[in-house]
């Protein structure tokens, strides 16, 4: 199966956003055992995006959109298939009344352009949009003469409802109607070591060609690809297994989790499973690990609160003590496992976390940017953690948060 | 003149990389007033490649390239354009004792495979790589019979060594090549309306040819792009500058930055200006009030800190009113008044700025996901705030934190 992606939008061609979208699309399309061959950005013009699209119905078995299907003027990619297609837009009753229900929800009434949002053509289904407006199409249609069955899937753009999209309405009936070799992958999820240290390590396992492994450094860490083909979904898992185990004898206990498990959703589940809350207190992180932690549904039944103290005055005001400031500085490890402590008492919770640390632009106390103290306190005994990261105040916002959650996985995972 | 952008390499159709080359180019081509129609990421496969080059190469004026210089067999972007323009490659002597001396200088000898890199075909010359080993090639030939000539530009694929060959071996030969147009853009950024909404407004001016205007939906709002074509640099600013006054007169006070302005960083600048110091306290937001004012650097000069407070026992530990919360409920705009004076009087801030509401998964206290109550208190008045979101957990994060951000701008503004 040959497929090709059409990145559609302007705001592409000018560099405003970068094509995301494709690459996720191209990371996902190898899992189903489809070859893309071909992604094209162009611009929301009628005539050279008509020119795309027909080169791409022309010469692939499956053609993705992506963008376009907004609710203004310049948002023309059903207008440019319909045409393409031959057939009438016209307003679906059903997805009209979906989309006023959806308005109305939002409380409040519905524009007049929105309703092209409700369009289709005769050969098109609607794919559900869970987390916007704009609903998919789903064309299946004869090419030409001989009459082959080709594939136009529309998404749209903005990536959280693409993806959404991809995941709920258009892997499973893909995977229906495929057939051929399966391709497994799974990725292993590490944090502790640098890119190419990680690589240096599993280095006999990088040549190997089924399964495949590849090295990536992400925000949360280091993650493993590992990528079997074979006939059979069995065959692949049981290829993957056996190489995953290498991997975890090589790498031991940096490996925090896999596949879509992220660090904040599984401390998440051990302290609802372990019946324990927790609480934080932050310096340079400035509330993002607050953030992180409830961005988990559900994360108000073990997350208590958390004091964002940027200043030595608001720590003090929450109950750190004045002269372990004085004597150590506030970013030392004595002062973090206070602030771990004062977290854990002030809010009522099992566990207390803090991170205190110079996130930059300048040093502070004569430490350097990137210098950072985290602290676990959990009514028993109060672990420290010091980490040294690139001196760049995203990373170190990003990097400080996920050891902290990487730590306290540890914690809880030896707690009996 | 139109340009085309080609992205060679197998890895940006693994999705192992997404394609920054494309949106960095992209974002500088208006500059020179080159409009870019079309971007096209192709695998490391000779003919697929031939295929692409040849479609750029008859129906752009300027084709640039990346990817597919690098030493090892797979990479075949030289030998591809040789074919195309049925011309010879050959190794260049200067290049070769160039990227001789380049190995000894890293001190160790030159892999054999290197060689290719030194290679040439006659119509085009070497542009120098000052941060890799790989040179790129600036063709220019008349195409097909008229002889009209073309500018084929081939640089390398990692992304620092191409922006530095663009740097200082592209833009400065391109702009002597070219005459005439200059493409100026502006970015209006509002919040309060939404992206139909807008449009509507401003929908006589969204049919203009020059300057252009578009419509996009963005986390912190929606922005106006304004883009200008003219002569002179001043002609297109003078054309920007009478359109912007004309949607401000449409928008009025829902616009609050332009260009690279964002609202954490507004609001940054206007506390320093004033000398004001400002506090939080969040509850649905977790801590991404906090984490946003933060992501300034420099920010601790007046953000005092934040409390983070999930759960209603944590909100009165904290000192909000046990007794305002039986009343009216934690997600209320009394309570949201009262986080925001306790804010900041527990922190010694100037103004406190409160969020309260349901991110969900579930509705709370009976109110749907989505309802949020900001407050901020200034010591001198209490501003309530009622805002309504889509019912998706990370949009509602998001969208109160921002719209939080956005009336906090807006006293700032007013405050004398």
């Amino acid at each position: 199966m040959k497929a090709e992606i059409v990145s559609i939008g302007t705001e592409l061609l000018l560099g405003e956003i970068t094509d995301t979208n494709a690459s996720y699309l191209a990371s996902q399309l190898p899992l189903l055992g489809i070859d893309l061959l071909w992604v094209t950005q162009v611009g929301d013009n009628l005539e050279r995006l008509r020119e795309c699209l027909e080169q791409a119905w022309g010469r692939s078995d499956i053609v993705l959109t992506t963008g376009g299907l907004g609710p203004t003027e310049d948002d023309i990619t059903r207008e440019t298939i319909a045409a393409m297609l031959d057939e009438k837009l016209s307003v679906d009753a059903e997805l009209e009344r979906r989309l006023r229900e959806l308005f109305s929800r939002l409380g409040f009434p519905m524009p007049k352009s929105n309703i092209k949002q409700a369009a289709l053509i005769p050969s098109a289904r609607a794919i559900p949009n869970l987390s916007g407006t704009a609903p998919g199409w789903w064309v299946e249609k004869g090419r030409g003469k001989q009459g082959e069955r080709r594939i136009l899937i529309v998404m749209p753009g903005p990536p959280s409802e693409m993806r959404h999209m991809w995941e709920t309405g258009v892997v499973g009936p893909l995977r229906e109607i495929l057939q051929g070799e399966i391709i497994i992958s799974r990725t292993i999820k590490t944090l502790g070591m640098t890119e190419s240290g990680a690589a240096e390590v599993v280095k006999p396992l990088l040549s190997s060609n089924n399964p495949t492994l590849a090295v990536y450094a992400k925000t949360d860490g280091i993650h493993l690809r590992l990528t079997a083909k074979a006939r059979t979904g069995e065959e692949a898992d049981k290829m993957i297994a056996q190489r995953e185990s290498e991997i975890r004898s090589l790498l031991g206990d940096i490996i925090w989790g896999s596949d879509e498990e992220t660090l904040e959703g599984l401390i998440g589940a051990l302290l609802l499973e372990k019946g324990l809350a927790i609480a934080t207190m932050e310096s340079c992180t400035g509330g993002l690990l607050a953030s992180t932690i409830t961005d988990v549904p559900g994360s108000s039944k073990y997350f208590k609160g958390g004091l964002v103290a940027y200043t030595n005055e608001a720590k003090i005001s929450y109950g750190v003590s004045s002269s372990l400031i004085e004597r150590h500085g506030a970013i030392s490890s004595e002062v973090a496992a206070d602030m771990a402590g004062v977290a854990r008492q002030h809010l009522g919770a099992d566990i207390g976390i803090s991170i205190t640390g110079v996130a930059g632009p300048a040093e502070d106390e004569g430490k350097p940017i990137g210098i950072v103290h985290i602290a676990i306190d959990n009514g028993r005994e109060i672990r420290p953690i010091l980490g040294q990261y690139p001196p760049w105040r995203h990373h170190v916002k990003r990097r400080a948060t996920y050891q902290a959650l990487f730590e306290l996985r540890r914690l809880l995972v030896s707690m009996k």
